[in-house]
C-alpha cells in the first residue's frame, strides 16, 4: 500500500511537503509561493511515493518511522504522521464510495475502539469477581450438588423464594433476583448445602478435629493457588507480576515495552490474579484489573489508526485504564478522573469524554453480569442513616494524619525489602519467596476470624452500620431492636466489640506487615484493597472509641449539642471509611480521584467533605514524610524513565548544564553535503547516539536538521541493495540543491529522512522551561544552540539523569534503551 | 524591598545568573564551570539587584514584567518569574523566624486564597438565590406580615409544626427544619398569609378583575426590575452583562482585560442578576454565578503570589470558576469538571486538587445558608422509583438528536440577531432594548401557567414524577392514590395532560424565541436554564406520549417485556431530564462535566447511561450542523485572541507562511552592540511590534535574544533620569562583553531585559506543531529561524490570523491589543 509507506517514512518535516518542491521547483530553495500555489493543487496520493527529482528515492524503505523495544517515543511526530493520515483519508473520501466508508469508518474507530475495550474489559472483571469468589470459597469447602458455586451461591440456590417479577431490577434473571433479595450474610456457615472439607472428610463441622483439618486444607488450597499463579507467571508471562501500575504509567508516558501488554500477559495476570487473591495472600485485584484493562486496550492494533501510531495507542490505553478502575470499584467517574490524575500523561480533552464512555460501558457490562449477585454496581455499597456533626472533623483529620503515617511505614518498609529482593539471592527464587509468604500468612492469618475472611469482606463489614441484621462481634451493643427501619439507639459496647478490637489490632499489625512482604512479589498483586482494609481498621476502631466517649461523657461540651438525643450520634462505620480513604491516599497520593471512587462507593454527596479532609491531612503528612507516593517510588526503584509532570523542576540549572557534550568534548554532527557513506557508518560505529544534527559545515555549525541513528541505517542499507553505484565513496546530501557531480559514484540524497523542523532551544533557557517543554510536547531530545550555532543536544535521559544528580540520587539509575 | 525589584525585573534569562557572571568571570563568555561552582555557593540576596561589572544597571526600573490592558500574557516567562521568586523564599527560610513565616504563609497562601474565594462565593450565592427568590414573588404579591418573606417562607412561617429533634437535618434551625419537613408545593397559591397584589388593593383573589389587576403589576414590576437592572450595568459596570463565560475562557486563556473582575463589576452584577432574573425573562443565574465567582477570585490580590502574577491568578480564576458552577447546581466534581472542560486553558494537576477544594467549600457554604429551604443542596433533586428500560436508549438518543437540532436553531438564530445588534443603530440603545424585550415576554409569559412560573420551578415540575402530592394539570391521571409509598399505577393521561402538553408547547416556542432575543442583551444573563428548560419541554412531551404508547399497545413486542406488570414502566420525568441535558449539551457542546452535573443532579449513578446517550447524540448532531458551541461562536463574534485548545488544526501550511515580515519586508531587528539610543527610538517609532528580535549584526542576522518594546522604552527613559550622560549617540549594548570606550558619551547596557532564551523554531516547523507550542507551552511569539538565521517572528495574532483565514474568515476581526 503506497500510502502506509509514505506515512511511515514521514518525518516531522512532512515528505509530502518536500516532494513537490523537489518536483516542482528546479532551485533547491524553499520558495514559499510554490508552496502555497500547492495548497490549493489537488496533490494526489502519487505523491506520497513518487521518485522525485533527486538522485533516488527513500521513502519506500519499510520499518521507517517506528520504534525498538525499551525507545522513547516523539509525541509530535507520531501526531504529526496521524494528522497527515487523516487529511490523506479526507482527500480520498470524494474519489469513491468505498473510500467514504472507509473515511467514515476511520472516523469512528476511536469510539468503536473504546467501545470494544469496555466490553471485554467488563466481561474479563466479571469473571475475574466470579473465579475469585469461587476459589476463595474452595479454600474453606465445597457445593457437593454443584462445585461450580460458591458458598453463598451454594446456599441461595436451595433457598425457595417467590419469584417477584423483576420489581427491584428488571435485568436479573430468577435466580440472581432471589440472590438480590436475600439479605443476610452467610459468613456464620450455617447453611446445610455447603459442606466444610471437615465435614466432606466424614467429620462433624465443629470440635478441635474439624478445625485442624479445616486449618490445613486451608493453608494447602492457599499453597496450591499460590505455587500455581508464580509458576504461570513464571513460566509464561513474566510481566504479569505486580500490580502493573508503575510500568502503565511508564509506557503512557511515551516508553515502549514489547509485551507488556500482549495477549500472554492478560491470560497469566487474569489466571493467576483469581489465583492470587484465592490463596488468601494480602493483595487486592484493583491494581492489576487496570493493567488488565490496559492489555485489553492494546486490541487497538485492530485499528491502523491507533495500532500503528503509538502515540494515539496511549489514547486508547488511557481510556483502558479508567474502565480498569471503573469495573474495580463500580465507580466510572472515578475511574476517568484517577486515569487523568494518576495514570495518564497526556490526555487530550477528547480523551476525557471517550474515557468516560469506555468506563461507563464497562461498568454497565460488569453489572449486566453481576458477580456481587446485589443490586449495586459498587464494591462496597453502604448507606449511613446520620449525617456527620462538624466537630467530628477533628478526629476525621486525626485519622488522616494515622493514615499518612501508616502509609509512610508501609512505603518505607516495602521499598527496602524490594531493593534487597532486587540486588540480593532473594531475588532468583520468586516461587519460592511466593511459596514462603503464602505459608506464613495462611498461618497466622486462619486464626482471627477477621485475617480468615476475604479481604473485601472484611472492608465491608467494617464499613456498614449496626443494623439489625449483623451479628457480628463488632456490633455486640447493649440493644434491642425492634424494627429495622428505627433509628439506631444509643448504646453501650458490649464484650464482645472489645475483644473485636483487639483482634483488628492484631489483624492490622498482621495486615501491615504481611503486605509489605506480598507487594512486589512475582504474582499479580494489587494493593488497594490491603490498604483500605489497613485504613478501615485504624478507622474503625477510631470511631468505637469516639462513639463510647460521646456516650459516657455526653455532657461534655463537644458532644452535649447533638448527642443528648438519645439516638448514635457517631457512626463507626463512617470512620472506617474515612480512615481508608486516608491510608489509600496516603500510599497512592491519589487526590480527587480517591474523593471521588470513595463517593461513588457511599453514593451520597454527604460524607465528600469529611472523605476531603483526611485525604489531604493524609496527603499532606506523607509528603512531608517521604516524598513519594508508593508507584513513584516503584518506578524510581526500577529506574524507569518516567519524567513526573507532577514534580516542580526547583532548581536554576541552564540548558548549557546539561546538554551533551560536555566541556572539551566534540558534538558528532554529519554535515549537509560533504561526508561520504563511509564517513557517516565510521560516525556510526564509534558513537552511539540515536540520532545526529545535521549541520552547513564542520566550519559553520549552523543547524540544518536532525537525522535518526536508525533511520540512516535503514536507508543506507536499502540504497546499497536497490540503487545501482553506490558505494562507500557517495556523497550523502541533505540538501535540495545538487552538487556538480564529478567522476565518482553517484550521490546518495537522503533529504526525505531529514527531521527539518527540529525542537531547539538557547544554551541560556532555564531547565525548568526546557523540562516544561519535554513534558508538554512529548519531546525525545531537543537541539541546543547559542547565536544560530550549534552546540549540543540534550535527550529525555540527560533531563532525567540531571534531575537525579540534583537530588543526590545516582544518575545511572535510569534505565534506559 | 529589594526582591520584588530584582523578580520584577527578571526576565526568562535569570538576572540573577547573570550578575553572577558578570561579577565573576572577566571573559564574558557564558563559563559553565563557574556557573556550576556558583550553584553550591551560598549566593544571598544582595545579587539580586547588585550594581554589576557592566556601565550601570537596569533591574530597579519600576513596571517591568507587567502587562497592559488587552495584552496577552507570556506563561513561560510568568512561571519562571514565580519558581524565581519561590526558590528566594525558601533560601531566606533559614535567616530568621520572620522569613520562615513568611516562607509558610506563602507556602500557604494558594489554600488560603480559595478557601477565601469559596467562602465568598458561598455566600454571595446564598445572598443572590434567597433576593431573587423574594423579588420574583414580588411580582405576584406580597407578605404583609413580614414583607422580607417570600411566598413560600411566608406561607411556612405561619404553619405549626412540632419541631423533631433535627434528626432529618442536624444543621437546620428550627424554623428551617419545619419547613423542609413540608412536602407540598405551594404554588396552587392557597395560603392565607400570602397576599397576591389584587388582595393588596382590596379586590378578592379571583376573577376577572383581579386578574388584570395581577397582570398588570406582574408586568409594572418586570419593567421596573429590567429597568434597573440595565441602567446600573449601563452606569458603573459594563462588563457587568451577558453571561461572562466567553470572556472567562479568553482571560484564562491568558488575555488581560482590565476591570472585567473588578469590585465593581461583581457588586453590579450581582444586583443585577438578582433583578433581571426577578424580572422573570428568559434568562438564568448559573452562568453569570461563573463569572461573579471569578470576580470574587480576584480578591487573589491580597496575596502577592498570586496577585502580582498574571499567570498564577489564572489558577485561582480557574478553582473559582469550579465553585461557580458548583455553587449554580449544587454539583462541586461537576464544577471541577466544567472548569478543566470548558472554561480553564491551563489546569495543572496541584490546580484540580485545589478547585475541587473550592468548589467543595463554596457548596458546603451555600447549603449551610440554605436559600432553598430543603435539605438538598442540589438545584433539582429529583428520585424516580423505576429503572430505565434498555429499548428506550432509542427515544433518548431521538432526544438527543432533537436536543441537537433545537441548540443549533438557537445558536444559529441568536448569532445572527447578535451581529446585528453590533452593527445596527440597535446597539446603542441597550436599556430601550431590555424594556422592549421585558414587556413583551411579560405580556406572552404570563397567560400561560407554565411560562408565568419561575423557570426553575418549571424544569423541576418537568423532571418530578406524578406521586401522590403532585396536583399540577401534568399528572391528571386516571389513578388513584392509596399510599405515598406504594409503586406507582399505570394509566391512561386525563384532559389535563392533553391540555398541560398544547400549553407545554406554546412555552417551548415561545421560551426558544424569546431566548435568541434575550442572551446577548445588557443584562447579566446566563443560558443554562433557560437550555434545560427548552430541552425539559421537549423530554416530558417526548416521554408522555412513550409513557400512553405503551400504555395502549402493551402486547407490542418492545413493551411486551417489561410494561405486562400492570406498574407503571416509563417515567416521562426521566425524559424531561434527558431532554434537559441534550439541549443545554448542544448548546454549549459541554460532555463529561454536563453528564456529572446532571449526575449529581440526581445522585444516583442509575441515569448516567440514558444521560450519556442523549448528550452523546446532541453532540454530534451540533457539530455536524453547525461547528460552534455557544460560548465559541460568541467569542468569534466580539473577536476575542482566544487560540481554542479544542480545535485541531488540520492544514499543512509551515510555519514560512505564518511569519511576519512576509516576503519582500524587511525585518525589524535591533543589533547587539551597534546600534546607539536615537536608532532605537527610530526604530521603536517606525515600526509597531511589541517586540524585536537581538541579532548579532545587520549582516549576519544570527539570534542572540528577544526585547520587549515596553522594556526598552523603560529602560531608556530610567537610564537618561538617573544616569549620567547617557543621550542619543550612546550605543546601547546588550552582549557581556565590553567594546572599547571611544571618546564618545557612556553606553547604555541593557542586557538585563534581554530575553536570551527565546523560543525559536525553524521556518520548515508545520504549522501544527507550531500551534500546539503556543496553546501548550503559551507563548506570546516564537523567533523563526532557518539554518540558524533569524527569518522572521510569529506572534499569537499571526497564528489567530492565519486560522480565520484557513476557515475562510475575516483575518481582521481578532480584537488584539
Amino acid at each position: 500500500m503506497k500510502f502506509s509507506n509514505g506515512a511511515r517514512g514521514g518525518t516531522h518535516a512532512y515528505p509530502v511537503e518536500d516532494d513537490m518542491i523537489d518536483i516542482t521547483t528546479a532551485s533547491g530553495q524553499t520558495d514559499r509561493n510554490v508552496k502555497n500555489h500547492h495548497h490549493e493543487e489537488d496533490d494526489n496520493s502519487t505523491h506520497y511515493s513518487s521518485t522525485f527529482g533527486g538522485i533516488h528515492e527513500t521513502a519506500d524503505i519499510p520499518g521507517i518511522g517506528q520504534y525498538e523495544d525499551f525507545h522513547t517515543i516523539d509525541w509530535q511526530r507520531d501526531i504529526a504522521r496521524d494528522r497527515m493520515r487523516h487529511r490523506y483519508i479526507i482527500k480520498k473520501k470524494q474519489d469513491s464510495v468505498w473510500s467514504l466508508i472507509q473515511g467514515a469508518h476511520d472516523a469512528w474507530s476511536g469510539w468503536l475502539c473504546v467501545l470494544l475495550v469496555g466490553l471485554c474489559t467488563g466481561v474479563v472483571a466479571g469473571v475475574i469477581d466470579i473465579g475469585a469468589s469461587w476459589m476463595t470459597d474452595l479454600k474453606f469447602g465445597i457445593c457437593p450438588q454443584a462445585f461450580w458455586l460458591n458458598k453463598e451461591q451454594c446456599c441461595w440456590s436451595s433457598e425457595e423464594t417467590t419469584f417477584d417479577t423483576g420489581k427491584q431490577a428488571f435485568w436479573l434473571n430468577k435466580e440472581q433476583c432471589c440472590w438480590s433479595s436475600e439479605e443476610t450474610t452467610f459468613d456464620t456457615g450455617n447453611c446445610s448445602q455447603w459442606r466444610t472439607w471437615s465435614e466432606v472428610l466424614g467429620q462433624s463441622r465443629t470440635g478441635a478435629g474439624a478445625y485442624v483439618i479445616s486449618y490445613l486444607f486451608y493453608i494447602m488450597c492457599a499453597l496450591l493457588f499460590a505455587a500455581l499463579s508464580a509458576s504461570l507467571v513464571r513460566m509464561f508471562a513474566p510481566y504479569a507480576c505486580g500490580s502493573g501500575i508503575p510500568e502503565i504509567k511508564t509506557i503512557l508516558s511515551g516508553f515502549i515495552i514489547r509485551g507488556y501488554l500482549g495477549k500472554w500477559t492478560l491470560i497469566i495476570k487474569s489466571v493467576g490474579l483469581i489465583l492470587s487473591v484465592s490463596a488468601g495472600l494480602s493483595l487486592g485485584k484493583e491494581g492489576p484489573m487496570v493493567h488488565i484493562a490496559c492489555c485489553i486496550g492494546n486490541i487497538s492494533y485492530l485499528f491502523p489508526k491507533y495500532g500503528r501510531n503509538e502515540a494515539k495507542k496511549r489514547e486508547i490505553l488511557s481510556a483502558a485504564a479508567a474502565a480498569g478502575v471503573s469495573v474495580a470499584f463500580g465507580a466510572p467517574i472515578g475511574g476517568v478522573l484517577f486515569s487523568l490524575e494518576e495514570v495518564s500523561y497526556y490526555f487530550p480533552l477528547k480523551t476525557l469524554w471517550r474515557s468516560f464512555f469506555c468506563a461507563l460501558i464497562a461498568a454497565f457490562i460488569l453489572r449486566y453480569i453481576n458477580p456481587f449477585g446485589n443490586e449495586h454496581s459498587v464494591l462496597f455499597y453502604v448507606e449511613y442513616n446520620k449525617p456527620w456533626i462538624f466537630f467530628e472533623l477533628i478526629p476525621f483529620i486525626g485519622l488522616g494524619i494515622i493514615g499518612g503515617v501508616i502509609a509512610t511505614i508501609f512505603i518505607k518498609a516495602n521499598l527496602k525489602w524490594c531493593r534487597y529482593r532486587k540486588y540480593s539471592k532473594l531475588g532468583q527464587y520468586p516461587v519460592t519467596e511466593v511459596l514462603l509468604v503464602t505459608v506464613i500468612t495462611a498461618l497466622i492469618a486462619y486464626p482471627n476470624p477477621y485475617t480468615r475472611m476475604n479481604t473485601s469482606e472484611l472492608i465491608y463489614l467494617l464499613f456498614s452500620q449496626c443494623g439489625i441484621s449483623n451479628a457480628d462481634d463488632l456490633c455486640d451493643y447493649n440493644r434491642n431492636f425492634t424494627d429495622a427501619n428505627s433509628a439506631i439507639e444509643w448504646a453501650p459496647a458490649g464484650p464482645g466489640v472489645y475483644r473485636a478490637i483487639w483482634l483488628l489490632i492484631l489483624a492490622l499489625i498482621l495486615k501491615l506487615i504481611m503486605t509489605i512482604f506480598t507487594f512486589g512479589m512475582k504474582v499479580p498483586c494489587g494493593l488497594f484493597i490491603p490498604s483500605l482494609c489497613l485504613g478501615a481498621i485504624a478507622g474503625r476502631i477510631v470511631g468505637i472509641a469516639m462513639e463510647q466517649l460521646a456516650y459516657n461523657y455526653p455532657k461534655n461540651w463537644l458532644f452535649s449539642g447533638e448527642c443528648s438525643t438519645g439516638y448514635d450520634c457517631i457512626t463507626p462505620g463512617l470512620y472506617a471509611m474515612v480512615g481508608a480513604a486516608a491510608v489509600l491516599g496516603g500510599v497512592t497520593r491519589m487526590t480527587v480521584s480517591l474523593v471521588v471512587i470513595m463517593f461513588e462507593l457511599t453514593g451520597g454527596v454527604r460524607y465528600i467533605v469529611p472523605l476531603m479532609a483526611a485525604a489531604m491531612a493524609s496527603k499532606w503528612v506523607g509528603d512531608a514524610l517521604g516524598r513519594q507516593g508508593i508507584y513513584d517510588a516503584h518506578i524510581a526503584l526500577n529506574g524507569y524513565p518516567f519524567l513526573d509532570s507532577k514534580d516542580e523542576f526547583a532548581h536554576t540549572s541552564l540548558a548549557a548544564d546539561v546538554m551533551q557534550p560536555k566541556r572539551n568534548e566534540s558534538l558528532a554532527v554529519i554535515t549537509q553535503d560533504s561526508m561520504t557513506v563511509d564517513d557517516i557508518e565510521a560516525l556510526l560505529k564509534e558513537t552511539e547516539h540515536k540520532g545526529y544534527p545535521v549541520v552547513v559545515s564542520h566550519e559553520s555549525q549552523y543547524l540544518v536538521g536532525f537525522v535518526l541513528r536508525r533511520e540512516i541505517n535503514l536507508a543506507i542499507a536499502n540504497a546499497r541493495r536497490t540503487v545501482d553505484g553506490i558505494c562507500g565513496q557517495s556523497l550523502v546530501i541533505f540538501t535540495n540543491s545538487n552538487p556538480p557531480q564529478t567522476l565518482g559514484p553517484p550521490h546518495l540524497k537522503l533529504k526525505k529522512i531529514l527531521d527539518m523542523a527540529p525542537i531547539t532551544i538557547t544554551d541560556q533557557t532555564p531547565m525548568e522551561t526546557v523540562v516544561d517543554m519535554f513534558r508538554k510536547l512529548g519531546l525525545r531530545q531537543t537541539l541546543v544552540t547559542h547565536n544560530g550555532r550549534l552546540l549540543g543536544v540534550i535527550t529525555k535521559k540527560d533531563v532525567l539523569r540531571h534531575v537525579k544528580q540534583l537530588d543526590n540520587e545516582d544518575p545511572n539509575s535510569v534505565l534506559f534503551n
